[in-house]
């Protein structure tokens, strides 16, 4: 019986399904997604949609402190929720932040905390406006709700990829995971070389401005960030969309110096890709007609990388990869075990 | 010097003034209220203005989960956050919640949880519309972020009473400070004659209805939600209006069986209304000449008990309690210490 066991044997996904089930249902009329998307969209207004999103981050689940600094910590606890926002092409616009905090917690620690979470959102003229605050016994725990906005005809949700779309990535695949992967094995004594990849896992970047400039460009069909990784997140957008798709690994961006780090742990290189999560990368399917000058206009415009990695293929074609070697191969949605 | 300091040294008060400093401050044109009030309004259009507010509750900081069923925690979890919306006058409308789940929580706990958050909010016709579930290694965590609206014109701030204005307030005061004291000694053990006391702090009601007529009624002149205790709560609305007050002892509206409570144990129940907290009921001001009838229709409709309990004066004239042997005491904006 279900009902008995513990939340550790059902996994995150079946207790989502439990909350949709319980929990009764907004009308559509005015909510476009609920539970279960990282963002739900509230109908404010003919003319502009609320985006809300949580995240929270406890210590020792979702980082360690004495890796980063609470300055990273901060950042990154406000970039986990900015990229859900610019997942959908949304504008972010004011935060809460609730904040647990152990009693030894120095106060210089505390001001870094809040500026770094201040930080990355004025970067995107957005402001924390409220919150609270708590006591803990011992763990840190940080959690953001962020709001943003988006005009209805501009919102790309996961749904509207069609077979023939091309698909493409922001930046390199990989890095985070890399960079996790790096700190797990070498602490704080790294060699300098992977520097690139340590940071990409420590202060992660949202693509807000890349996210509005793709939504606005009226050719992307749909979009999603890359928080679990490649395989799994371009899952989502197929599952969502009825559609299947093809990834070529030879087009796959990769960040600096990895080939030598999974030459180093005889690891390859495109595990970190397909199943590493957390690159807070976009996803995004174009039309097939978009034009290369649509693709480079919005890359110079935002000083972002845009790489074509694949397409959308119908379901019965499959959900597959082509390796660098020509073969066909199933893709695989699982994401990374960090602690596997 | 500060900064080397524990956050457990300066206390909640500072940190939040910390935070105001540190973080930049979004324009007045948009936000009306931000850091370090318990809702944030932002003004969305000239018809409508958003309300958002979140509270964190984690286990053993505020709550036992020995001591209440998960349902009542999920209600009571809900219901201080819809507090917070009730104080404006404000009507809920959606909620995101991050819950935090030790691995050994059973399923069937996890299900009552959400059962309780969502009928809290269903009663107000409000949904939860999303969220996110994360592991802890043994504490439960549930942090509630809850959206609200409201007219621009009906809205009550803190900020608003005058000298002359008359102070009401609703159900009775004090109940859930002698609840939890009964608790504390009896366990699970308590004579049956205090379970209405018990009840009122474990499963708090919200004056949603009760704080949307008391805006609309066009009599009233500020709000706040009673959570630190009378006497702390009145002190936010004299500060911030720039006034004092004073109230009378007699006229305190208390629980049933707060005076046997307060004979077995030697106390003085008085105690429990002014610095007891957590009654989550709504203490609010009324302009001089309100009829009686626009209070007791208020009443009626919502079937909320109203008491009119004192009245605002300048500020030089200070703020005190005149007892019931006629004395006029200062009175101590201090909050009950549940750990005394």
């Amino acid at each position: 019986m279900t009902l008995n066991k513990n939340i550790s044997e059902i996994g995150e996904f079946s207790l989502i399904e439990r909350i949709k089930k319980l929990v009764p249902k907004a009308s559509e009329d005015n909510i476009l997604l609920g539970i279960g998307d990282d963002t739900a969209i509230i109908k404010i207004s003919a003319q502009k949609w609320l985006l809300a999103t949580c995240d929270i981050q406890i210590e020792d689940t979702h980082f360690r402190i004495r890796r980063s600094s609470p300055y990273q910590m901060g950042r990154r606890a406000m970039t986990v929720n900015l990229s859900d926002i610019a997942s959908m092409g949304g504008k972010p616009t004011y935060a809460l932040v609730s904040a647990g905090l152990p009693p030894n917690l120095e106060v210089k620690n505390f001001d870094d905390l809040f500026r770094g979470m201040s930080d990355a959102l004025v970067e995107h003229s957005a402001f924390i406006i409220g919150g609270n605050l708590a006591h803990t016994a011992d763990k840190l725990i940080i959690d953001v709700f962020l709001l943003g906005e988006i005009s209805p005809n501009q919102i790309l949700l996961r749904s509207g990829a069609k077979p023939g779309d091309r698909v493409f990535v922001t930046g390199t695949l990989g890095a985070s995971a890399a960079g996790f992967y790096v700190l797990e094995n070498y602490q704080k004594d790294y060699p300098e070389k992977f520097t690139h990849l340590v940071l990409s896992h420590l202060e992660p970047i949202a693509r807000i401005e890349t996210g509005m400039e793709i939504a606005r460009s009226g050719y992307a069909t749909s979009m999603i960030d890359i928080s679990d990784g490649l395989a799994g997140d371009l899952k989502h957008i197929c599952d969502d969309s009825n559609a299947g798709a093809e990834i070529f690994a030879r087009n796959i961006p990769f960040p600096e110096a990895i080939d030598e780090l999974a030459d180093t742990i005889s690891k390859n290189k495109l595990d970190f890709a397909l199943h590493g999560g957390e690159d807070y990368e976009l996803l995004f399917t174009m039309k097939p007609d978009t034009y290369s000058q649509v693709i480079e206009k919005i890359a110079t415009e935002t000083k972002t990388k845009i790489t074509e990695i694949g397409r959308i293929v119908s379901k019965e074609e499959g959900y597959n990869i082509i390796t660098t070697k020509n073969q066909r191969l199933p893709l695989q949605p699982k994401g990374w075990d960090h602690f596997g």
